[in-house]
């Protein structure tokens, strides 16, 4: 079976907002955890409040085909609307060093 | 027992220079393996060549003081030469939310 496919996102978050934006992130994952070929994911934070990026996700869905779907529908826009107005960088990748 | 801390790297390196970084990475996880502390590391390379990001790497390691003993002696910057050119963010972070 091939390795998952890892979606990460780095998220440009101001440091005073924390708590606005995991609450934010919460209503996305919520969605998003229901939907086909989702296996898991962990929201980091960094512990330097000066770090250039304060929030990085990393989770791990079965296909590109199904990550793709799930963030294409109307509901997945509803669940993102807290995100609106932080600069964000997601991708796939796959693990190609240990 | 504490949750180990998560080092995460963001790299900012041309698609068509992937095998080079990946080489030049590879020496600096070499050292940074043998240092005390260090648990194990992950380099995720982007699917799409045109993403924001080509290279992120996922690390665990047990407190951030051996994280930064480790990164502040001249072996350290001996293995990460090959690195020098590539614009990176690392931080260290702590899983908030899954």
């Amino acid at each position: 079976m091939a390795e998952p496919l890892v979606l990460i996102n780095v998220f440009e978050v101001p440091a005073e907002e924390a708590e606005q934006f995991i609450a934010a992130w919460e209503k996305m994952r919520d969605y998003l955890k229901s939907q086909p070929g989702y296996i898991d994911t962990a929201l980091h934070q960094a512990i330097a409040p000066e770090a250039d990026f304060q929030f990085v996700n990393v989770a791990h869905w079965g296909t590109a085909e199904e990550f793709l779907a799930a963030t294409q529908t109307s509901e997945f826009l509803d669940s993102a609307v807290g995100l609106v107005g932080y600069p964000l960088h997601p991708s796939l990748y796959r693990v190609v060093r240990t």
